[in-house]
């Protein structure tokens, strides 16, 4: 199943697509008034159970939002390719091949993010605003302490995230706050795409690109720390709740490591495609495009 | 007015302290069913007018909770004082002493916070559980780009805040994500203080005491970015919005730079104290303690 959460003649739902690319409007037939409730409250089979007697609409007169809008935690993890290690602005010179003993995780706010199709959105402060494109998971049951041998158990779907940065608010403090938290500054979406549709990851391809043109291109089997690995230390110090988003990092060819640099320009438009998961495509915008950010978040 | 959030007879209200030591029920009174709505919907001589029809309750049969305990953002401050500039881990040696530009900022998730009088909690995995007292500010009006000199207006009140860290978590990875999310690792309150009632808050001093023994104290004159510039810089890339936290750095005297280091331990009591704004008194527990931490956020 692929759920999604979107606006509809002013409300906000959730739902799934399906196959035939209608939007069904669990949110209208269901006592859950979102999909995070819903992940906390019932089975995925009770989730498609609700799909029977729910009311269909056109795809084309909905806009997507984060398929969690409202996550309680959204967590990133950096430097998780062997190719984009060397982005690693505090490794001392040499060491961008040795391997952490654990992730490098952050975390971002809820409005930094839009849905799929809406504008990423370039601060006035800065142009240096860049792509990168990642898998994100979605945890279904939270828990703290969960095993790497049970973590798997504990995903509800997968998605696609962009886990823009603004480059010189990120580095010149070597800190990730404020890099990642401009407004409009991360996508998520377009759905979160349950396990049992995706299969095994590893082989699946990650694609960003930008303006049509591939700029990274990564195997899932390369992440350093698997899904299992990151969600197992995430959960020793972050109590996880249904819903709860963590992007797993990004893979090599990311703007900053250009020469010259790329960087994200309003007019262009960047898509993050990963196999079975789904294409995140999000033309790039300025702030005065953004007169429906406070609707989000 | 000094205003709190508590938990009465099972359920959640907020209200202010009476001079008198009772609680004012703001929430049982009025059509704002939250501090943080309240501080969106009305201004703070508005809520003065709602104290008059409140009830009154003792102070003895509530439990407090952080006094805005659903902030869109919790921000923190590091290396905001002289006196712990060394504790800043990438720092090439010799370099303590070189003020930066801007602050260092990184956030916090709301279930990591606790009310006064609440556990502290030591993780299950570490015992490197190291004490920060802070002032808090509590964002009034919210903002983006908010100029340093009109950056005062956009303070709703302020508050004491513990930020405290598990050093072997923050500083492997040199991160703050992992050390400052375990729940129940921080806290803030009892209440949040007008301007009105504090004044000229560079001469006050701020003390944190472990087991009754000084180990923090310095005055908040000595911050090195003070509160106008806190929120100026933060609105730069952070949207602001009413009820949202900004915890502004501790001084020296952390538990860290001490030889040998001091740690908290189940059994120890921290207190952090702030000449007119309050003190913020917290035992600390192990995990076993917090039955009633899932209440929270």
């Amino acid at each position: 199943m692929r759920f999604v959460t979107f606006e509809h003649r002013g409300g906000r739902s959730w739902g799934t697509l399906s196959r035939e690319g209608e939007i069904v409007d669990h949110g209208a037939a269901s006592t859950f008034d979102s999909l995070r409730s819903a992940i906390a409250g019932a089975r995925p089979d009770e989730l498609a159970e609700l799909e029977r007697g729910a009311p269909r609409i056109d795809a084309g007169g909905v806009r997507l939002l984060p398929p969690v809008p409202d996550p309680s935690k959204v967590l990133c993890v950096g430097y998780n390719y062997p190719d984009n290690r060397s982005l690693r602005y505090d490794a001392p010179a040499g060491d961008a091949h040795v391997l952490p003993d654990h992730p490098v995780v952050f975390s971002r706010f809820n409005d930094t993010l839009v849905g799929d199709g809406e504008g990423l959105r370039v601060p006035r402060r800065s142009s240096n605003f860049d792509f990168e494109g990642e898998l994100a998971i979605v945890v279904g049951a939270g828990g703290s302490d969960i095993p790497v041998d049970d973590a798997l158990d504990h995903v509800f779907g997968y998605s696609v995230f962009n886990d823009a940065t603004v480059r010189d608010y990120g580095s010149s403090a070597n800190h990730f706050t404020a890099g990642k938290t401009f407004p409009s500054s991360a996508a998520f979406g377009p759905a979160v795409v349950t396990p049992d549709e995706v299969g095994d990851i590893s082989d699946l391809v990650l694609r960003t690109r930008l303006n049509g043109a591939v700029v990274q291109e990564a195997r899932l089997g390369d992440l350093i720390f698997g899904v299992a690995e990151v969600i197992a230390y995430c959960s020793q110090w972050a109590r996880l709740q249904p819903g709860d988003v963590i992007a797993t990092g990004t893979p090599g060819g990311v703007g900053a490591s250009r020469r010259p640099p790329v960087w994200m320009l309003p007019g262009d438009v960047c898509e993050v495609e990963i196999d079975q998961i789904g294409l995140l495509t999000n033309p790039v915008t300025d702030e005065m495009a953004h007169e429906h950010e406070f609707l989000v978040g």
